[in-house]
């Protein structure tokens, strides 16, 4: 059989998680990378692979079965994944929970357009978590859903307070409250407010004579991702910030509490713990990509999320191979 | 909108427990009870619910959306899914691990043949677990999976001791070997037998002048469901199992464990506890419900398994709905 021919469109963190993710996943092979930069510039960790001008993409039409897009969700992806969705079967973590609808739709619409199928907003959470979440409260509908994300860095806090002016380098810890997971692993179904959940650890690299105080308060008031937690903000140098913050270790919960019927308890608890946030959002990504594919080839175009993929179009094993390991 | 109107089909546990779920679930009605004992000795316990005799079931194909299939999966439905796939949309927990796919063909012929959509054997194993296991070993492809039944009392597993000359009841508990489950739990990747992770305990009351050596050696020899176990037999009166071994709370655990790339590991735990073990696979079974249906207005014929079902098809709630919670 014949590889999935793979494009990279913006080469970071995730970009590399990817290429991680290409070399355990061996039913894909890894065409181009584009980038903004200069790609003579740019050296691309797989092996024989070129990095290429992104404004040469759309010559890859015929080259590229499905596109990685791996800019960020603040600026990048609203721009990018509409106008690549039209030319190519693209995949991405898009990662504003708030503007997934309007996002969605969107792409959609391009997608359509250009007759490709798009799978939006797969990563850990959004993605995986949605996934899982979804499920439990379709199969248990009386009970609660919590989620909690970390203890661990998220790149996409990281990625918008190094948009904000006079910053030179962030990283963002997001830390579980450990007595409100214990009360919930304990079968809890209060309500709890994301604030209770999660506090948000935030380092930051200042510029030279940049206004520390303001930057503080455009990180602590930044709507969706930080205005409803509690946010520390420490300022530390940069070489302290690469030297003692550069580990990307991430992991998180998904809790569902509830009854069946009055006196009759369930908890279930989805618990996960990986070396590398970015691998782990780029090997998602990769099942993901498949599922893409087959959309496409099944002529059903347009943007899906991953609530709307089953599991089977995830693995590159045929149904009947799947049938039999898993069921 | 109208309610999802459903039949059951056989009366015992898994029914009630699929009573118990429409009860949370009320885009659901219960219509009738089939039954293949004489019905007016068949009391219904949700109000204003009929039994009727099982050979009148066709003439209720009008008045049936989805038909909720609740006999063991030994004997009963090899024998009633295939007929009932051709004239009705089909739900069951059919559990003989090995003998899925054999009995996924027979009743994806048959749901064909009648222009009826069939989803099988979802409960939470066979059916929940299935698809966590294949969207883990999808998005972590260099890993393995772990899976632990209990501990809980199995009822398939209590219904085939039962099937047994000479038994007068049966109860069955898998107990995961705790030493094994903190093993995986600590990140182990090494091989397991079903053997070292889980033992199976009975407890049976034998009939009068019953040969107890003979009913030990054949619980102990029964393939698929005993013969791979460490299994521990104790015989007791028929009082003593229904005072001591009624309760039906039950626990599981899946795990995937490995890595992104060399050295990055991941670690993933999903894990239930639940009060009842039939309310559990009646309200699995309930939600999958909804997807035999939707796929069965979309025209996709033909028998599916929990593989094949995309979590948005789970739920009541509209697509656009689901993106805004879940996302």
């Amino acid at each position: 059989m014949s590889k999935i021919r793979a494009g990279i469109y913006g080469y970071g963190n995730i970009a590399r998680g990817i290429e991680a993710a290409i070399l355990k996943n061996t039913d894909f092979s890894l065409e181009a990378v584009f980038t903004r930069r200069d790609p003579s510039k740019v050296k691309v960790a797989t092996k024989g692979v070129k990095a290429v001008a992104a404004d040469k993409v759309l010559g890859y039409k015929d080259r590229i079965d499905v596109m990685f897009l791996c800019g960020g969700s603040a600026t990048d992806l609203p721009a990018q994944a509409p106008e690549l969705a039209k030319h190519f079967n693209i995949i991405d973590s898009y990662d504003t929970h708030a503007k997934i609808p309007e996002y969605l739709e969107t792409v959609d619409r391009q997608a359509k357009l250009g007759k490709k199928a798009a799978v939006i907003s797969v990563g850990w959470d959004p993605g995986l978590f949605s996934s899982v979440k979804a499920l439990l409260a379709a199969i248990l509908p009386d009970g609660k859903n919590y989620a909690f994300w970390g203890p661990g860095v998220s790149q996409g806090h990281g990625d918008a307070i190094r948009r904000i002016k006079g910053v030179a380098g962030a990283v963002q810890y997001t830390v579980p409250v450990e007595s409100v997971v214990n009360e919930i692993r304990n079968g809890s179904v209060k309500e709890y407010t994301v604030r209770q959940k999660n506090r948000r650890v935030c380092y930051v690299a200042a510029e030279a004579g940049a206004d520390r105080a303001e930057i503080e308060r455009s990180i602590k008031e930044m709507p969706y991702y930080f205005s409803e937690y509690d946010v520390e903000v420490h300022f530390v140098s940069l070489a302290e910030l690469e030297k003692e913050h550069s580990k990307m270790a991430h992991a998180g919960h998904v809790f569902r509490n509830g009854e069946t019927s009055a006196g009759l308890d369930y908890s279930v608890e989805f618990s996960i713990k990986f070396g590398s946030n970015p691998e782990f959002t780029g090997s998602i990504m990769t099942a993901y990509a498949r599922a893409a594919l087959r959309l496409y080839n099944e002529k059903n175009y347009g943007a899906k999320t991953a609530l709307d993929i089953p599991p089977s179009y995830l693995s590159p094993k045929d149904r009947k191979d799947q049938v039999k390991e898993f069921l």
